[in-house]
């Protein structure tokens, strides 16, 4: 039995796959991004899997004989990659990739190609040719242009200035204050640290403002969707063939999205769960080789 | 005798003066902004003041004759007022006003006029004929533009793109690279949960090369600059004669901001926490009236 694993800042995914890539069961559990809080991803990567198996009717005294793919947030910093790998597991074998190596797998059911995801965050990958590319994935409040969390962050910054009179009044003001039950300075009382995931909560407000041509949401929303374009343009300049866009608020970027880049777009054909269960097949695979 | 405080998301400044206003002694100690934490922000104000007291050979004990006036960051939000304000404190009194409040009164010697502060922070205030007005003071990282850390903020957002490839190359990536010790995504690794302050130690790089004309570095400072002159504009539409600017990066912002405002510019008189002993003075003789 395998199972694959989709951990990020918000959720955990854990899918349980039968040899034939059946799926047994399903888990989800908490946030699982070891930036924020290795603890907390080991316990929902645990949990998660328990989920699983208990959904599949498998006593969870049966995770000794799993074996794991997880692709991980956060773990593209060299640093928590290495503490991560440490874990002492309760898995039979545990094979540790980024979320975003098992999304562009599962989007290209194991093909080269390159995906770009936004959802509370941002970030782009590709693989082509043995010769994998990052783009962003550089986290909240520094990076994560064009995602969930930077709409959410630039619509405050808005609102803020809006209300000492220092930028135009727009719907988005009163859109922000009555999200968030709050006006002014008390704007700030209500997302002083504020998780991305708070942030992302605003971006549908900026999105339908920008859908009704609020020139402020509109700015902000074509500002964000020019870094995911030129994000796209990257990873299609490596040779990727295939470029896939997933996460909560890549359906309402591709209108503002250059078009060029979204003619070159095409659909997930799986799950990153689904990418990391092939993930732990391959490594296997070459273990088994080595051996 | 009184005690003047000045309390920031830095440190917290604490003086104390005989009834005629000379200096008899000072007090330093960690930040005391209630909004990262009340319970630092009480052993701030609490040391400060004793510290104050055997700096000018006084005991301890004597804190409860002490009549206080603290200015606090973080106090503009009502919650974090009221709660500051029901301390059960060791003073004899205890006159509690916003960090910007004070560094007014001490500005302009207790007149009317108006003060913008831009340090780790950033915020302007005015007090004319009774009324007063707070712009900005948001925090970071949404709001405080063209301070220290905005500055620095601006500048990792820059280094992140340009390492992506997704932002023209500039002397200011390798300055905030080796500054930082890293490079890329490691970047990221040195900043996760950074302060505010943390931030602003990359101020003086994008200052350096905007005086060296770097475009990059020069484009961040003047969008910076070119708010707080907003800033400026919004208070001497208050009716404010008299405006000065005191902070750790207002000095150098000056020579980028409009000049129509920087004609304005008046020297500060006194510094914030002789402007917290001028509160406390009044506060006193307005309840003495009052009994």
């Amino acid at each position: 039995m395998y199972l694959g694993i989709d951990g990020g800042g918000s959720k955990t995914k854990a899918i349980l796959v039968d040899a034939k890539n059946q799926l047994l069961g399903q888990g989800i559990a908490g946030a699982a991004n070891p930036l924020h809080g290795v603890e907390q991803t080991i316990t929902s990567i645990t949990l998660a899997a328990e989920l699983a198996l208990e959904s599949a009717g498998v006593a969870r005294s049966q995770l000794s004989r799993l074996v794991v793919g997880a692709g991980l947030a956060g773990v593209n910093l060299p640093d928590l990659f290495e503490i991560m790998t440490n874990w002492d597991h309760p898995f039979a074998q545990f094979f540790l990739t980024t979320d975003l190596h098992i999304a562009c797998l599962g989007a290209h059911s194991g093909a080269d190609g390159a995906v770009i995801i936004t959802g509370t965050g941002s970030c782009g990958y590709s693989s082509v040719k043995g010769k994998s590319l990052i783009v962003g994935a550089h986290g909240f409040p520094f990076g994560d242009k064009g995602s969930g969390a930077w709409f959410g962050l630039e619509a405050l910054k808005y609102a803020l200035l809006a209300s000492d009179g220092l930028a135009d009044d727009s719907p988005l003001k009163d859109s922000v204050e009555q999200a968030l039950q709050a006006k002014g300075i008390d704007l700030v009382g209500k997302m002083v640290g504020a998780t991305s995931k708070k942030y992302a909560k605003l971006a549908p407000l900026v999105m339908d403002l920008a859908d009704q041509q609020d020139p402020v949401s509109v700015a902000i929303v074509q500002d964000g969707a020019d870094y995911i374009s030129a994000v796209a343009k990257k990873l299609l300049a490596q040779g990727a063939q295939r470029l896939s866009m997933i996460g909560g608020v890549s359906q309402r970027l591709q209108q503002w999205m250059s078009p060029e880049v979204v003619s070159r777009l095409t659909q997930a054909q799986m799950q990153p769960e689904f990418g990391a269960v092939l993930f732990a097949k391959r490594e296997l695979l070459s273990l088994d080789k080595t051996a």
